[in-house]
Protein backbone atom coordinates (compact mmCIF):
# COMPACT_ATOMS: atom_id res chain seq x y z
CA UNK A 1 0.00 0.00 0.00
CA UNK A 2 2.59 2.50 0.98
CA UNK A 3 3.98 1.54 -2.39
CA UNK A 4 1.53 1.82 -4.45
CA UNK A 5 0.41 5.17 -2.66
CA UNK A 6 3.62 6.93 -4.20
CA UNK A 7 1.96 6.49 -7.75
CA UNK A 8 0.92 10.31 -8.85
CA UNK A 9 -3.14 10.60 -8.28
CA UNK A 10 -3.00 8.04 -5.91
CA UNK A 11 -4.02 8.36 -2.36
CA UNK A 12 -4.03 6.42 0.45
CA UNK A 13 -7.27 4.85 0.10
CA UNK A 14 -7.07 4.38 -3.61
CA UNK A 15 -3.93 2.59 -2.92
CA UNK A 16 -5.53 0.33 -0.03
CA UNK A 17 -8.08 -0.37 -2.63
CA UNK A 18 -5.55 -1.70 -5.35
CA UNK A 19 -3.85 -3.55 -3.08
CA UNK A 20 -6.81 -5.67 -2.06
CA UNK A 21 -7.48 -5.97 -5.58
CA UNK A 22 -4.08 -7.75 -6.21
CA UNK A 23 -4.73 -9.92 -2.95
CA UNK A 24 -7.57 -10.76 -4.71
CA UNK A 25 -6.64 -11.67 -8.19
CA UNK A 26 -5.11 -14.94 -9.68
CA UNK A 27 -1.31 -15.61 -9.02
CA UNK A 28 -1.01 -14.92 -12.54
CA UNK A 29 -1.91 -11.19 -12.65
CA UNK A 30 0.48 -10.15 -9.51
CA UNK A 31 3.20 -11.87 -11.63
CA UNK A 32 2.39 -10.34 -14.77
CA UNK A 33 2.04 -6.95 -13.33
CA UNK A 34 5.72 -7.74 -11.34
CA UNK A 35 7.57 -8.63 -14.41
CA UNK A 36 6.00 -5.27 -16.31
CA UNK A 37 7.14 -3.40 -13.81
CA UNK A 38 10.92 -4.65 -14.02
CA UNK A 39 10.80 -4.88 -18.19
CA UNK A 40 10.02 -1.19 -18.23
CA UNK A 41 12.77 -0.04 -15.96
CA UNK A 42 15.10 -2.99 -17.91
CA UNK A 43 14.14 -2.79 -21.53
CA UNK A 44 12.64 1.09 -21.76
CA UNK A 45 15.52 3.32 -22.66
CA UNK A 46 15.62 6.67 -25.00
CA UNK A 47 16.30 6.50 -28.78
CA UNK A 48 19.44 7.67 -29.22
CA UNK A 49 18.51 9.76 -32.78
CA UNK A 50 15.17 11.29 -31.31
CA UNK A 51 15.42 10.71 -27.04
CA UNK A 52 11.68 9.07 -27.57
CA UNK A 53 10.92 6.28 -25.06
CA UNK A 54 11.74 3.69 -27.16
CA UNK A 55 12.75 -0.64 -26.32
CA UNK A 56 14.63 -1.28 -29.40
CA UNK A 57 17.63 1.75 -30.38
CA UNK A 58 16.77 3.93 -33.11
CA UNK A 59 13.06 3.57 -32.23
CA UNK A 60 10.44 2.51 -34.56
CA UNK A 61 9.86 5.91 -36.04
CA UNK A 62 13.45 6.87 -36.66
CA UNK A 63 13.80 3.42 -38.74
CA UNK A 64 11.03 4.22 -40.12
CA UNK A 65 12.24 5.36 -44.24
CA UNK A 66 8.42 6.20 -45.02
CA UNK A 67 9.08 9.41 -42.76
CA UNK A 68 10.93 12.73 -43.55
CA UNK A 69 13.76 12.82 -41.93
CA UNK A 70 13.94 16.77 -43.30
CA UNK A 71 11.34 17.87 -40.85
CA UNK A 72 11.15 17.35 -36.99
CA UNK A 73 8.51 18.25 -34.78
CA UNK A 74 10.02 19.51 -31.54
CA UNK A 75 8.21 18.08 -28.45
CA UNK A 76 8.35 18.57 -24.62
CA UNK A 77 7.53 14.59 -23.82
CA UNK A 78 6.74 11.57 -24.82
CA UNK A 79 3.40 12.35 -24.19
CA UNK A 80 3.29 15.08 -26.20
CA UNK A 81 4.77 13.02 -28.84
CA UNK A 82 1.99 10.51 -28.67
CA UNK A 83 -0.63 13.28 -28.56
CA UNK A 84 1.07 14.43 -32.07
CA UNK A 85 1.29 11.03 -33.49
CA UNK A 86 -2.48 9.98 -33.11
CA UNK A 87 -3.72 12.66 -35.26
CA UNK A 88 -1.82 10.39 -38.00
CA UNK A 89 -1.79 13.54 -40.01
CA UNK A 90 2.43 14.45 -39.32
CA UNK A 91 4.82 12.39 -41.56
CA UNK A 92 7.92 13.47 -40.33
CA UNK A 93 10.18 12.48 -36.95
CA UNK A 94 10.28 14.07 -34.20
CA UNK A 95 12.90 15.03 -30.95
CA UNK A 96 11.70 14.96 -27.59
CA UNK A 97 12.96 17.51 -24.89
CA UNK A 98 12.32 16.17 -21.86
CA UNK A 99 11.03 18.84 -20.50
CA UNK A 100 10.93 22.64 -21.04
CA UNK A 101 12.82 26.11 -19.79
CA UNK A 102 11.45 26.70 -16.64
CA UNK A 103 14.09 28.87 -14.54
CA UNK A 104 11.96 28.95 -11.69
CA UNK A 105 12.34 25.32 -11.21
CA UNK A 106 15.71 24.92 -12.20
CA UNK A 107 15.08 23.91 -15.34
CA UNK A 108 18.48 25.79 -17.68
CA UNK A 109 18.40 24.70 -21.70
CA UNK A 110 21.28 22.12 -20.14
CA UNK A 111 17.95 20.17 -18.66
CA UNK A 112 17.37 19.89 -22.00
CA UNK A 113 18.07 17.38 -25.67
CA UNK A 114 18.70 20.35 -27.00
CA UNK A 115 22.78 19.64 -27.43
CA UNK A 116 21.28 16.15 -29.25
CA UNK A 117 19.10 18.43 -30.80
CA UNK A 118 21.70 20.75 -32.16
CA UNK A 119 24.05 17.55 -33.19
CA UNK A 120 21.24 16.16 -35.08
CA UNK A 121 20.58 19.58 -37.25
CA UNK A 122 23.82 19.89 -38.17
CA UNK A 123 24.70 16.09 -39.02
CA UNK A 124 23.08 13.99 -41.75
CA UNK A 125 20.75 13.85 -42.93
CA UNK A 126 19.48 17.25 -43.15
CA UNK A 127 17.00 18.98 -41.43
CA UNK A 128 14.63 21.85 -43.36
CA UNK A 129 12.30 22.36 -41.22
CA UNK A 130 12.07 22.22 -37.44
CA UNK A 131 8.30 22.63 -36.01
CA UNK A 132 8.62 23.37 -32.36
CA UNK A 133 5.10 22.29 -31.16
CA UNK A 134 5.77 22.71 -27.41
CA UNK A 135 2.25 23.93 -25.56
CA UNK A 136 1.11 27.57 -25.71
CA UNK A 137 2.08 28.81 -22.70
CA UNK A 138 5.14 30.62 -20.41
CA UNK A 139 7.78 28.26 -20.62
CA UNK A 140 6.51 26.20 -24.06
CA UNK A 141 6.99 29.73 -25.36
CA UNK A 142 10.11 30.48 -23.66
CA UNK A 143 11.07 27.18 -25.02
CA UNK A 144 10.53 27.96 -28.86
CA UNK A 145 12.35 31.35 -28.71
CA UNK A 146 15.40 29.68 -27.25
CA UNK A 147 15.45 27.02 -29.89
CA UNK A 148 14.29 29.42 -32.54
CA UNK A 149 17.50 31.18 -31.64
CA UNK A 150 19.61 28.35 -31.56
CA UNK A 151 18.51 26.64 -35.27
CA UNK A 152 17.91 30.00 -37.60
CA UNK A 153 21.86 30.83 -37.63
CA UNK A 154 22.08 27.07 -38.94
CA UNK A 155 19.94 27.39 -42.01
CA UNK A 156 16.84 25.76 -40.46
CA UNK A 157 13.16 26.96 -40.94
CA UNK A 158 11.77 27.06 -37.54
CA UNK A 159 8.12 27.38 -37.02
CA UNK A 160 5.62 27.12 -34.51
CA UNK A 161 2.35 25.50 -34.26
CA UNK A 162 -0.93 27.72 -34.36
CA UNK A 163 -2.27 28.76 -30.99
CA UNK A 164 -6.00 29.78 -31.36
CA UNK A 165 -9.82 28.61 -30.62
CA UNK A 166 -9.93 24.67 -30.56
CA UNK A 167 -11.39 23.04 -33.18
CA UNK A 168 -15.50 22.51 -32.48
CA UNK A 169 -14.48 25.20 -30.06
CA UNK A 170 -16.79 28.29 -29.38
CA UNK A 171 -15.08 31.76 -29.45
CA UNK A 172 -18.13 32.91 -27.35
CA UNK A 173 -15.97 30.84 -24.48
CA UNK A 174 -12.52 30.99 -25.77
CA UNK A 175 -10.35 33.04 -23.16
CA UNK A 176 -9.05 36.92 -24.20
CA UNK A 177 -5.37 35.92 -24.72
CA UNK A 178 -6.52 32.74 -27.23
CA UNK A 179 -9.17 35.43 -29.41
CA UNK A 180 -6.69 38.00 -30.00
CA UNK A 181 -4.02 35.33 -30.83
CA UNK A 182 -6.74 34.00 -33.04
CA UNK A 183 -7.12 37.38 -34.77
CA UNK A 184 -3.39 37.60 -34.75
CA UNK A 185 -2.86 34.65 -36.25
CA UNK A 186 -5.53 35.24 -39.00
CA UNK A 187 -4.69 33.59 -42.44
CA UNK A 188 -6.35 34.21 -46.06
CA UNK A 189 -9.23 32.17 -46.94
CA UNK B 1 -42.59 31.13 -11.12
CA UNK B 2 -43.77 29.84 -14.56
CA UNK B 3 -42.57 33.30 -16.13
CA UNK B 4 -39.27 32.93 -14.71
CA UNK B 5 -38.76 28.76 -15.61
CA UNK B 6 -38.66 30.00 -18.84
CA UNK B 7 -35.60 31.72 -19.13
CA UNK B 8 -32.95 29.41 -20.16
CA UNK B 9 -30.97 27.27 -17.28
CA UNK B 10 -33.45 27.97 -14.71
CA UNK B 11 -35.60 25.39 -13.79
CA UNK B 12 -38.26 24.50 -11.82
CA UNK B 13 -36.08 24.64 -8.24
CA UNK B 14 -34.50 28.15 -9.09
CA UNK B 15 -37.61 29.73 -10.71
CA UNK B 16 -39.31 29.36 -7.10
CA UNK B 17 -35.95 31.04 -5.68
CA UNK B 18 -36.05 33.71 -7.25
CA UNK B 19 -39.19 34.49 -7.17
CA UNK B 20 -39.44 34.07 -3.38
CA UNK B 21 -36.23 36.01 -3.43
CA UNK B 22 -37.91 39.09 -5.21
CA UNK B 23 -41.04 38.49 -2.85
CA UNK B 24 -38.60 39.20 -0.02
CA UNK B 25 -36.75 42.29 -2.06
CA UNK B 26 -37.50 45.94 -1.48
CA UNK B 27 -40.08 47.15 -3.28
CA UNK B 28 -37.72 49.59 -5.55
CA UNK B 29 -35.79 46.26 -6.60
CA UNK B 30 -39.32 44.74 -8.15
CA UNK B 31 -39.74 48.04 -10.12
CA UNK B 32 -36.03 48.58 -11.14
CA UNK B 33 -36.26 45.15 -12.49
CA UNK B 34 -39.58 45.21 -14.24
CA UNK B 35 -38.90 48.80 -15.58
CA UNK B 36 -35.09 47.38 -16.91
CA UNK B 37 -37.35 44.44 -18.81
CA UNK B 38 -39.55 46.47 -20.20
CA UNK B 39 -36.63 49.03 -21.37
CA UNK B 40 -34.39 46.48 -22.76
CA UNK B 41 -37.32 45.48 -25.22
CA UNK B 42 -38.53 48.77 -26.14
CA UNK B 43 -34.64 50.53 -26.52
CA UNK B 44 -32.52 47.94 -27.52
CA UNK B 45 -32.30 47.52 -31.75
CA UNK B 46 -30.22 46.20 -34.20
CA UNK B 47 -27.21 48.79 -35.47
CA UNK B 48 -28.43 49.63 -39.04
CA UNK B 49 -24.92 49.80 -39.92
CA UNK B 50 -23.22 46.75 -38.06
CA UNK B 51 -26.12 44.48 -36.87
CA UNK B 52 -24.76 45.01 -33.36
CA UNK B 53 -27.69 45.25 -30.73
CA UNK B 54 -27.67 49.14 -29.52
CA UNK B 55 -30.21 51.59 -28.28
CA UNK B 56 -28.58 54.58 -30.27
CA UNK B 57 -28.41 54.09 -34.11
CA UNK B 58 -25.89 53.87 -35.36
CA UNK B 59 -24.25 52.32 -32.34
CA UNK B 60 -21.37 53.57 -30.28
CA UNK B 61 -18.31 51.57 -32.22
CA UNK B 62 -19.68 52.30 -35.73
CA UNK B 63 -19.98 56.11 -34.29
CA UNK B 64 -16.43 56.20 -33.06
CA UNK B 65 -14.18 57.74 -35.88
CA UNK B 66 -10.73 55.94 -34.43
CA UNK B 67 -11.88 52.53 -35.47
CA UNK B 68 -10.92 51.54 -38.54
CA UNK B 69 -13.87 51.25 -40.80
CA UNK B 70 -11.61 49.40 -43.69
CA UNK B 71 -11.27 46.41 -41.52
CA UNK B 72 -14.63 43.84 -40.17
CA UNK B 73 -14.61 41.60 -38.14
CA UNK B 74 -17.66 39.14 -38.99
CA UNK B 75 -19.16 37.28 -35.71
CA UNK B 76 -21.96 35.16 -35.17
CA UNK B 77 -24.16 36.99 -32.64
CA UNK B 78 -23.73 40.01 -30.39
CA UNK B 79 -21.97 37.84 -27.72
CA UNK B 80 -18.99 37.16 -29.86
CA UNK B 81 -19.12 40.37 -30.26
CA UNK B 82 -18.53 40.94 -26.68
CA UNK B 83 -15.76 38.29 -26.66
CA UNK B 84 -13.44 39.86 -29.43
CA UNK B 85 -14.23 43.38 -27.59
CA UNK B 86 -12.88 42.40 -24.23
CA UNK B 87 -9.42 41.18 -25.57
CA UNK B 88 -9.31 45.31 -26.37
CA UNK B 89 -6.52 43.99 -29.07
CA UNK B 90 -9.04 44.76 -32.27
CA UNK B 91 -9.41 48.67 -33.53
CA UNK B 92 -11.95 47.90 -36.34
CA UNK B 93 -15.28 47.54 -36.86
CA UNK B 94 -18.03 44.21 -36.58
CA UNK B 95 -20.92 43.06 -38.34
CA UNK B 96 -22.86 40.47 -36.72
CA UNK B 97 -24.67 37.90 -39.04
CA UNK B 98 -27.44 36.96 -36.15
CA UNK B 99 -26.47 33.14 -36.79
CA UNK B 100 -24.43 30.92 -39.07
CA UNK B 101 -25.90 28.60 -41.94
CA UNK B 102 -27.01 25.14 -40.42
CA UNK B 103 -29.16 23.60 -43.36
CA UNK B 104 -30.50 21.14 -40.42
CA UNK B 105 -32.10 23.78 -38.22
CA UNK B 106 -33.55 25.31 -41.07
CA UNK B 107 -30.51 28.39 -41.40
CA UNK B 108 -29.92 29.45 -44.87
CA UNK B 109 -28.13 32.28 -46.51
CA UNK B 110 -31.38 34.35 -46.10
CA UNK B 111 -31.81 34.05 -42.47
CA UNK B 112 -28.73 36.32 -41.91
CA UNK B 113 -27.48 39.37 -42.14
CA UNK B 114 -25.73 38.78 -45.04
CA UNK B 115 -27.56 41.55 -47.63
CA UNK B 116 -26.92 44.17 -45.05
CA UNK B 117 -22.93 43.04 -45.05
CA UNK B 118 -23.08 42.65 -49.18
CA UNK B 119 -24.39 46.16 -49.08
CA UNK B 120 -21.56 47.45 -46.17
CA UNK B 121 -18.89 45.79 -48.56
CA UNK B 122 -20.16 47.25 -51.56
CA UNK B 123 -20.58 50.87 -49.78
CA UNK B 124 -18.68 53.40 -48.58
CA UNK B 125 -16.30 53.63 -47.02
CA UNK B 126 -14.48 50.69 -48.48
CA UNK B 127 -13.78 47.55 -46.84
CA UNK B 128 -10.43 46.73 -47.43
CA UNK B 129 -10.00 43.37 -45.18
CA UNK B 130 -13.26 41.21 -43.74
CA UNK B 131 -11.85 38.71 -40.67
CA UNK B 132 -14.07 35.90 -40.49
CA UNK B 133 -14.46 35.04 -36.83
CA UNK B 134 -17.12 32.65 -36.61
CA UNK B 135 -16.61 29.23 -34.05
CA UNK B 136 -14.63 26.67 -35.57
CA UNK B 137 -17.17 24.10 -35.80
CA UNK B 138 -19.10 22.83 -38.98
CA UNK B 139 -21.49 25.82 -38.60
CA UNK B 140 -19.06 28.19 -38.21
CA UNK B 141 -16.71 26.58 -41.34
CA UNK B 142 -19.22 26.39 -43.68
CA UNK B 143 -20.45 30.30 -42.74
CA UNK B 144 -17.26 31.25 -43.56
CA UNK B 145 -16.60 29.69 -46.70
CA UNK B 146 -20.00 31.10 -47.79
CA UNK B 147 -18.69 34.60 -46.84
CA UNK B 148 -15.40 34.06 -48.35
CA UNK B 149 -17.42 32.80 -51.58
CA UNK B 150 -19.42 36.23 -51.51
CA UNK B 151 -16.80 38.54 -50.89
CA UNK B 152 -13.77 37.59 -52.54
CA UNK B 153 -14.96 38.36 -56.10
CA UNK B 154 -15.94 42.04 -54.95
CA UNK B 155 -12.02 42.06 -54.29
CA UNK B 156 -11.77 42.27 -50.79
CA UNK B 157 -9.82 40.26 -48.10
CA UNK B 158 -11.40 37.45 -46.58
CA UNK B 159 -9.23 35.92 -43.43
CA UNK B 160 -10.07 33.34 -40.90
CA UNK B 161 -8.88 33.34 -37.27
CA UNK B 162 -6.77 30.74 -36.69
CA UNK B 163 -7.53 27.63 -35.09
CA UNK B 164 -4.96 25.71 -32.37
CA UNK B 165 -4.10 24.61 -29.09
CA UNK B 166 -5.70 27.64 -26.86
CA UNK B 167 -2.86 29.93 -24.60
CA UNK B 168 -2.05 28.14 -21.59
CA UNK B 169 -3.47 25.27 -22.96
CA UNK B 170 -1.62 21.88 -22.55
CA UNK B 171 -0.75 19.72 -26.41
CA UNK B 172 -1.09 16.86 -24.80
CA UNK B 173 -4.36 17.19 -23.81
CA UNK B 174 -5.53 18.73 -27.66
CA UNK B 175 -7.98 16.90 -29.50
CA UNK B 176 -6.31 15.61 -32.19
CA UNK B 177 -8.44 17.80 -34.97
CA UNK B 178 -6.91 20.65 -32.99
CA UNK B 179 -3.58 19.42 -33.25
CA UNK B 180 -3.37 18.42 -37.05
CA UNK B 181 -4.93 21.99 -37.24
CA UNK B 182 -1.87 23.56 -34.88
CA UNK B 183 0.38 21.63 -37.11
CA UNK B 184 -1.38 22.53 -40.55
CA UNK B 185 -1.55 26.73 -39.67
CA UNK B 186 1.94 26.74 -38.08
CA UNK B 187 3.81 29.88 -38.76
CA UNK B 188 7.58 30.83 -39.04
CA UNK B 189 9.42 31.57 -36.11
Amino acid sequence: MQLLGKLPGIGEKTATRLAFHVLRSPHAYARDLAEALLAVKERVGLCSVCMNLTEADPCAICRDARRDPSTLCIVAQPTDLIAVERTAGFRGRYHVLHGVLSPLDGVGPEELRLKELLARVAGQPPVVEAIVATSPNVEGEATALYIARMLKPLGVRVTRIASGVPIGGELEYADGVTISRALEGRREM
